[in-house]
């Protein structure tokens, strides 16, 4: 199979940055353009880039040009987006009208009704938007989303809880890695030997994605789900790894163990499993008493698994437990790349 | 006034040192001796001593020379005890019964229905119980506990919005300061660039004592507050403060401006206003949107105030919001003083 | 005796803050006005300023109003310049000119001939260069300067030793605290499991500015010392407190135990031991093999002493050892104050 | 070819798990037994181990049964020894008599005269000890060693300026990671907001181990290397990766541009270029100002690479330098495969 040309906007910041390691080896893609913003145009992206990554910058991208990121300097099918939000929203309907299928990370588009917001092992059907959203808006490309970094995992667990238990409440408190706020984001003197007790709209994201993401597409809209959230997001010293404590109130109730074997058993739709991204496997359960923690464990599963443990009743709700996701990994470029893969593997491209 | 002798048990470890600098300039209570294990007796202080504040160790203690944990050893009024809980079982009553009042930090005898488990700023009536005490149990002295660490500023918080409202249901989620593990207690690989996700035993802690401290005293015992709580504790990368993310329910709703103004308007029960370490002001209320943060915040009202930010709409039950306390202040050493000094001015030493 | 007048230039950055919180209960001074930049003037105090200091905020800073840096705006006898460098430079001939004595911790002036670099207990008779200053400038104030926080604690102990055994050469290596670099400074995802082997311009300076501080006041000017001098400068994750490894050569060598005993019997010239920022120690000599450490050392005499530790035989030079000093304490702004107390004390204000 | 059998001696410790994971996909090696002390033996190697890299457990190691440390009980050609020192200098012998090579990273026999110490990009003529240790001892196994972790890097930069210009002097001072130290090893409170500025023992190690590497083996012995050294060891608040500032005076000197080339030109003697661990490149240079970095370099060439920044001139002696090499790969586990594989490669095995 020949590879399909993809580019990266944003390329330089700490998500752009996440999609260049990770599509290093891609066996579907090939990255054929860098693009950013004024300031690194013409230069070799060596230079032009401040590497955050723990992992060294892949070769391929070292002497790669700096483009601008608009239709004309980038000939790519795929354009995965980790540009700021206010930039996305101008950029992103360009690529899409000149017929690239833009893979976003930002929240721009999230909450437009033609516009999927994917986690393909929850939700892969919802894909089917894109038809209608090419009718609505005269596109020959299309725009797909990705959640915000802590709904992701979240998400993923409460998918599988609500098949089979249906939830109807959750409490959730996020402890969110640094890698979040971009480069050069928290200063360090506010986070060594220190907690931030917010972080600015991430409360509004996480009471409301994961309803769009665990509703039904009823063939003409997605129906929101009725699952009611309340969040409390935090700032930690964590590089990576969003880490979030979860109490549930079900509509059938069962005991941790029941719910353990659910989340351990749930598997994605099937034609999400074995494409080049998806998480192996899923869920992760752990059984230690202090188990999942983002050090150990963000990078199950190559950093795309949610990893879920100490299952326990909850006194006031029915369950608590705690979810860990990667968050620049299946929170954001790793969950575009599948989102890319999925709309590839739909004949959709 | 003549200073009152008092002397540290456990003296070595992290509250013990931690009393030791608090009482370094108490107008009421004189330190005339420091006792620790075995390992220790006979040594100076300064010698048996691995120092972990960031305050210098105060000079009187320098030059002390550490003595054995038993009545004979220590000739002192009150006693405050720093002691692991096992040890502190067997050897507080025998202090009490030799006539000491023992302030205690550990957690082997809070849920005695005959002794007070103290915040002097929420419950000082609880003072009583130090009669029946004696009665019950034959003893000259007698032992007053202080709650576990992030019990103490949650429980602050809670008092004045159940006074004002009737709080029916807490949901609790603390990021713990190491101090609270003592020493050598974390070890650094467990929690640079990461989140421990669980304190062994302490979520059963903060789900039952603040029920006791809000509970009345009915002139015979405690009835235990009504109030539910779900409670997920975590350690993270802080030296000092607990950070605890707080949902409420309440018998009577109010708006977040109403209930800032009656936390910031709470005051202790006068007989305990103007004591050595009364907190000044009880609560400190902040209004940024990232307040409190422990680093900048745990010494508010040198260490013994209880700093509340954030106060919002929880979407699920009534009111969200962050509460900071000093663990090793406020949360133990600094209250147990604070309990002292209650004692003496009720005339019950 | 009536309080002096005084200001902070750049009081809402990390260095004006140490400044704010220094000067709270200052016997002689009295903070009348707190300048800063264009963006804050006007503005409360409190609302100004992103405090990141661990002490809280002064109560006395809380409201005063920002004024514009300029002499029209701000009526003090000294101001304490916490300047950027290319600001300082500009206007601290301005207040200068006007009459204030500027105890400035930038670099702009340090090198300049008739400017005092002043660590009082190194070489408090420096001082007479203000009068030379006066006459070359035609000023009625003048500018005194206070040396980068990485030289200062290194001085003082090359001083102790110069004094007694002639130092010929010096290899220091820094780990230098994250307050140096102000904020927001230093990114976290830069420090957090890292070091940053390099600080922009700083080996020169601790390369140089101790040769002046060292060197001989001939009446007319200083001869620089001949100590030779190679510096590594490096980042660490530490908040506050600058440990420098140091190795020297000797011109008349001696054992570990003698320099322990001459750095431990070091005296400030006599003028300047009992001003109210006076180290007390000014030296302080660890024995334990793991000593200084900056979280438990940095406030050793109220931040104000040098603290030396691991005082042993050089296997290439004479003898290798430990500085650590409080960066901006003694190394800023504490040290600018020492600075306008001695100034204070010679009758040259 | 078939897989040679090799097995962990100490494997539940840090070092003992960077050599499970180094050794989970080897083209040579198959690990067929882990070996480890009484408490864990019996237990599935998952149980008995509390993981500490950031790498999950690879899947061979979880389900294998943990075995005693001794010949009888590990029927393995090679084994690989992250024994503590004290253990490794009873147990190492009885392997070797019982005929295994023994690959170790303990300390207690490097400086043997018959035992090699080796970093085979430097010093891969040592191996020829083997034959004369085999006759000195009576031994059909064999021990061979690798350095401290801090020397390892080091010594490959001194080797690449030695063989150009002579080193003569080496001044080295290390910022060291926290897994040198094991688990628990450092307390977090003596860490996080800290530096500790002595590693036990450590100095002696950096000062001695670096000579017999770049020693002369006269067909007899090793003649030590007359290279004088003195070194500073701190340990700092990152996780893997030893940063050392070292300051050179050479033979014949040069400058920085020059022996940047020399570094990056340095090749291992030619056996040993193309093994399975060899280093790819053995040095990397880098040419930012404040490179290299821990977290952003210690994984150049899979942690086996010497990485270093900042060439420069010292104005004590000839050049400034960093050195950054990956303390549990490089400096431990990985050296130890890398010499593991020089034997069989010399076939000595």
């Amino acid at each position: 199979m020949d590879q399909i040309p993809v580019a990266v906007l944003g390329a330089t910041g700490s998500v752009g940055q996440r999609f260049i390691s990770l599509l290093d080896s891609h066996p579907w893609f090939k990255v054929v353009a860098l693009a950013a913003s004024d300031r690194s145009i013409g230069q070799k992206f060596s230079d032009a880039c401040r590497w955050v990554l723990n992992e060294p910058m892949p070769e391929y991208a070292r002497d790669m040009i700096v483009v601008p990121a608009s239709p004309d300097s980038v000939q790519a099918k795929i354009v995965f987006s980790a540009l700021h939000n206010e930039i996305a929203k101008d950029l992103e309907p360009q690529f899409a009208k000149a017929g690239a299928a833009v893979c976003s990370n930002a929240s721009s588009y999230r909450r437009e009704e033609d516009v999927p917001l994917l986690l393909p092992e929850v939700n892969a059907g919802h894909i089917q938007l894109v038809k209608q959203q090419r009718i609505n808006r005269g596109w020959s490309g299309c725009i797909l989303t990705n959640p915000n970094c802590t709904s992701a995992g979240l998400t993923v667990a409460l998918k599988a809880l609500d098949d089979s238990f249906g939830v109807k409440k959750v409490f959730a408190v996020s402890l969110q890695a640094l890698t979040g706020a971009g480069y050069p984001g928290v200063p360090s003197l506010d986070i060594i030997d220190n907690v931030i007790p917010n972080i600015n709209g991430e409360e509004e994201k996480v009471e409301w994605e994961p309803r769009k993401m665990l509703g039904k597409w009823n063939g003409n809209k997605i129906d929101l789900s009725n699952m009611r959230f309340s969040a409390h997001t935090n700032r930690v010293a964590v590089i990576d790894g969003h880490t979030v404590c979860v109490s549930v109130e079900l509509a059938r109730p069962t005991d941790p163990e029941t719910a353990e074997a659910i989340l351990r058993a749930y598997a994605a739709p099937e034609s999400v499993r074995e494409l080049p991204s998806s998480p192996r496997p899923v869920i992760s359960v752990r059984n230690e008493a202090d188990r999942p923690q983002p050090r150990l464990d963000r990078l199950t599963g190559k950093g795309m698994t949610t990893v879920v443990g100490r299952v326990r009743r909850d006194p006031l709700l029915d369950l608590k437990f705690v979810v860990l996701s990667h968050n620049t990994i299946r929170g954001a470029a790793g969950g575009s790349i599948y989102n890319a893969e999925l709309l590839v593997n739909e004949g959709l491209l």
